[in-house]
């Protein structure tokens, strides 16, 4: 599939400054909804493992000093992976127009922030970036993420997708640490339909043939 | 205010069944929007100490097994506080007509589950309802809701409300765990903007005068 499939006819493409880090899922997402929409945007590297986020600088920028985060260049910046996601695909294809399925791909995207990020990135930033070895690592977050993947895995024995019969940002905000989980010790073979949920997406996202 | 100040002419008013807890700031918001718009529910107590979401019963309905959800009785069932609030609240002017204004208020409601519930909720479950001695716990919650009250207090030293001009879903997202932040250990008395924006959120709510 190509960007045209899902390209916002409602309004203009955009142009930003991102800032982020290719090591975040966080900023993958917000990279993956603005290269699939053709929305334009100068990309800059902000380190998260030595903290740059946390810098004077950046702060005075965004507050919450994290990435991904984006100036529009008109005075508008905005944090929050999933909050800029949903913002750059508005009008396209990727928000659901009925309210129900909008209200069902929010849900997903909140309860990636609460249930899965904070066990399945966090555990994997501490493995594959700060070389932590497995047994200094806390138990519950191996635990919560086993549990995050049993949901994933019971609801999409049922389904193509998180919300719908297509790709939606509820895909795009759970894949981007999902397919990656083995970095952090969570071996997908264990829940087969998250593993080929995560090749539909990259797929749609145009990462694989 | 009334809910007629908020009231949504572009759809229904709904009805539906939501189960929840009252210690839980997550199901007040949604029962606080769903007042203020005059949706129609019949609450249903689901014991959140006695950890009553993990049931067989109610997995099954709910499989993520969290308070807030909602039955809807027609197949459709929703859960996580911050999507039922934006469900339940659309088309009213809890959320914003302009699209920049409606991300900001999903950045501060990501926010909120990432950043500040996780922290501020936590220490209140812990020492409130579980009666952990203060000593007892994490030191990082300590750190963690600060951080999160600073973050709010400078944002609102500059405004009254989290985005544009008057109440949103951002504002009732945010205020259900911070009124209480004092049964957590928090004095709000060090944060004078988050305290007086309290007072102007709980009486939008009409919990005042």
């Amino acid at each position: 599939m190509s960007a045209d499939c899902y390209g916002a006819p409602e309004r203009q493409r955009m142009m930003f400054t991102l800032y982020g880090d290719k090591v975040s899922g966080n900023c993958l997402k917000v990279m993956w909804v603005a290269d699939l929409l053709g929305h334009a945007y100068h990309w800059i590297d902000v380190d998260v493992v030595t903290g740059e986020a946390k810098s004077p600088d950046f702060l005075a920028k965004f507050p919450m000093g994290q990435v991904p985060a984006a100036d529009f260049g008109d005075g508008r910046r905005l944090a929050q992976s999933n909050a800029l996601m949903l913002y750059l695909a508005e009008g396209s294809a990727l928000i659901p127009a009925d309210d129900f399925a909008r209200a069902q791909m929010l849900q997903w995207l909140f309860w990636e922030q609460y249930s899965h990020e904070p066990a399945i990135a966090v555990r994997r930033f501490q493995m594959f970036y700060l070389g932590k070895p497995e047994n200094e690592i806390d138990p519950a977050l191996t635990t919560r993420g086993q549990a995050a993947l049993d949901q994933m895995q019971r609801h999409l024995a049922g389904q193509g997708w998180f919300v719908g019969d297509g790709l939606t940002c509820a895909d795009i905000g759970l894949v981007a640490y999902t397919r990656v989980a083995h970095e952090g010790g969570f071996d997908l073979a264990q829940w087969p339909a998250v593993q080929a949920w995560v090749g539909r997406v990259e797929q749609a996202l145009g990462m694989k043939g």
